[in-house]
């Protein structure tokens, strides 16, 4: 079993009320803050023999289900962090 | 301008019925997948002198906006990641 972590965020130049409301929010209470984007992170447990088997399904899993590539990027990565 | 990352999950234990949605998703088109638990990534653009005052920031943040504390963890990290 491996954990694949996966990171999906709006494309840069995609407008993000809810990143702009998190930073408008975060201004508001005093914080010197410029700018936020919010994006998804989503932890998934994969039955795969090897770390690059698991990452390649993680891939394979946000082209075909998690990501909306028209508007949004993803990132893989292995484990923790 | 330091650039953090917030990830926000719910903690072990919380009923995640958007990861269990995920995960029978993932299921129902064949990949290999025994759970997943969905949360969120927030890049926040904070202007702070140092790194440890920027990390210092978004954790402020997490605790008085960003993350429930009742049924969330949330951890900060630096720049690109």
């Amino acid at each position: 079993m491996k954990e694949v972590r996966v990171y999906i965020q709006l494309k840069q130049g995609i407008l993000d009320p809810q990143g702009k409301a998190v930073s408008g929010a975060l201004q508001q209470l005093g914080f010197p803050v410029n700018g936020a984007r919010v994006g998804k992170e989503i932890v998934l447990e994969i039955e795969a023999d090897t770390d690059q088997q698991a990452l390649e399904l993680a891939e394979e899993m946000c082209r075909k289900l998690l990501a909306n590539p028209v508007v949004e990027d993803f990132r893989c990565t292995l484990g923790e962090g």
